[in-house]
C-alpha cells in the first residue's frame, strides 16, 4: 500500500476513543479523510474481513498516516503530537508529562474499557446500564481527587493536553450513560472550558458526517 | 512530604501492573523500596484511608518519586524512561515509538482492565473463569495479528520495549486464567525469550518478598 500525504481516520461518530483522536487532530491542524465505521449496522462494520486487517482489534479509531496504520488512541495522539507541528500536547517537563499520561491512562484503561461497545453487550441490555454507571462513577471519582494534585484550568496545569482529550469525551459518556455530575465540581468546571474551544466543537460526535441527523 | 533519594514501589506481587514497573526498576537499574499492598487480606489493603491519599484509584502499582506520586504503569514506566539512564524503553524511531504504545495500549486498555480485580469481583466467582478467559482470549488473537507487522526477537524489533514489558504479565495472568497458548505462536516465542532476561526474572510475582510461599 503506498503511503498516502492524507491520513485516513477510521472513526465512528459516537466512539469516545475516536472522538480524543479527532480533537487532536483539530487541534493540530492536520488535514485528514474520514471512513465511518459504523459499530452498529449490520451486526457491525469493524467485523468484516476489509477493516480485520485495518485494525485487527476491529476498533476505532484507526488512523492510516506516514506509511503505516496505527491504533490505539492514546498512541495515535502522541505520535501527530511528536510529528506534526503546531501547539504540544504533551507538556515540556518531565513530571507534568508523568501527571497527563496518568490522567490519560486512568481514563483509557480505567474507566473506558469498561463500558466499551463489546464489554457492554457481554453484560446484556438488562444490566448495562447499572454496570456502565457503577464503573463510570467510582473512576470519576477518583478522576475528581486526582485533578486536586494536578490541575489549573484545565486537566494539568493550564495548557490543553492529552489528558483533555480523555476527558471531554468520557463526560460525554457519563451523560449517555445518566450518571449525575454534580458530585464532580472540577470535572465539570474543566469539561466546560474545554468546549468552548474550537477543536473540542468541530470534534464533537453531532458534528459528523455519520452522525445522524437527531444526534 | 520531602522527597526521598530512594523511590518507594506500593506493589503487589501477583498484580501484572505492578509486574510492568518492577521490570522497568530493574532494567534500568533503579534501586528502590517496596511496600506490599495486599489486594485480598482485610477485604483489600488499598481501600484503607492512608492508602487512597496515595492513590485514589486504590489500585497498585504506585511509585512515590522525585517528590510526586504516580499511578498507571505506563506513566510510571516512561516517566522512569525519560528520567533514568540506561536501555531506553521506547524506541528513538517516532514510527516504532508508536507501535510500541499501540501494543502497550492494547494489553493495558483492551485485554489487563477486564480481567482485573474489581471487575471479576463484580462478575461474581460462578462466570469470572469464562468471562476473563473471553476477553483474553480475543484481545491475544488481536495481538498475535498485529505482531505479524512489528515483531523481531521481541514485540517491536530486536530491542526490549515497553510492549515486552507489558506481554510478560499479560501472558502470565492467561496462564493464571487457563488460556490455552498453542494458538498463539509468536506470543509464545517472544515471552519464552523475554523469560530468560534478568530484568523479566528478579520482577517475577514468586521472587518478590510478599510473596506467599506456594506461589
Amino acid at each position: 500500500m503506498a503511503s498516502s500525504p492524507k491520513p485516513v481516520l477510521y472513526t465512528y461518530f459516537r466512539s469516545s476513543c475516536s472522538w480524543r483522536v479527532r480533537i487532536a487532530l483539530a487541534f493540530k491542524g492536520v488535514a485528514y479523510d474520514q471512513v465511518a465505521v459504523n459499530l452498529i449496522k449490520d451486526g457491525g462494520q469493524q467485523h468484516v474481513d476489509s477493516f480485520k486487517t485495518i485494525n485487527p482489534m476491529k476498533q476505532v479509531p484507526a488512523l492510516a498516516i506516514d506509511g503505516i496504520v496505527l491504533s490505539q488512541s492514546l498512541a495515535i495522539v502522541q505520535y501527530l503530537d511528536e510529528t506534526r507541528p503546531g501547539p504540544r500536547l504533551l507538556p515540556e517537563d518531565a513530571k507534568k508529562r508523568a501527571q497527563v499520561r496518568m490522567i490519560s491512562d486512568h481514563i483509557t484503561s480505567g474507566i473506558q474499557p469498561l463500558q466499551n461497545l463489546h464489554v457492554l453487550q457481554k453484560i446484556g441490555e438488562e444490566k448495562k446500564l447499572e454496570w456502565a454507571q457503577h464503573f463510570i462513577i467510582t473512576g470519576l471519582q477518583a478522576l475528581e481527587s486526582l485533578l486536586q494534585y494536578t490541575a489549573g484550568q484545565y486537566c494539568v496545569g493550564d495548557e490543553v493536553t492529552m489528558a483533555d482529550l480523555c476527558l471531554v469525551p468520557q463526560v460525554y459518556n457519563a451523560v449517555r450513560f445518566k450518571v449525575g455530575l454534580t458530585q464532580f465540581p472540577t470535572i465539570v468546571k474543566i469539561n466546560n472550558a474545554l468546549l468552548e474551544l474550537d477543536a473540542f466543537k468541530v470534534s464533537h460526535p453531532s458534528c459528523q458526517p455519520d452522525a445522524p441527523p437527531q444526534s
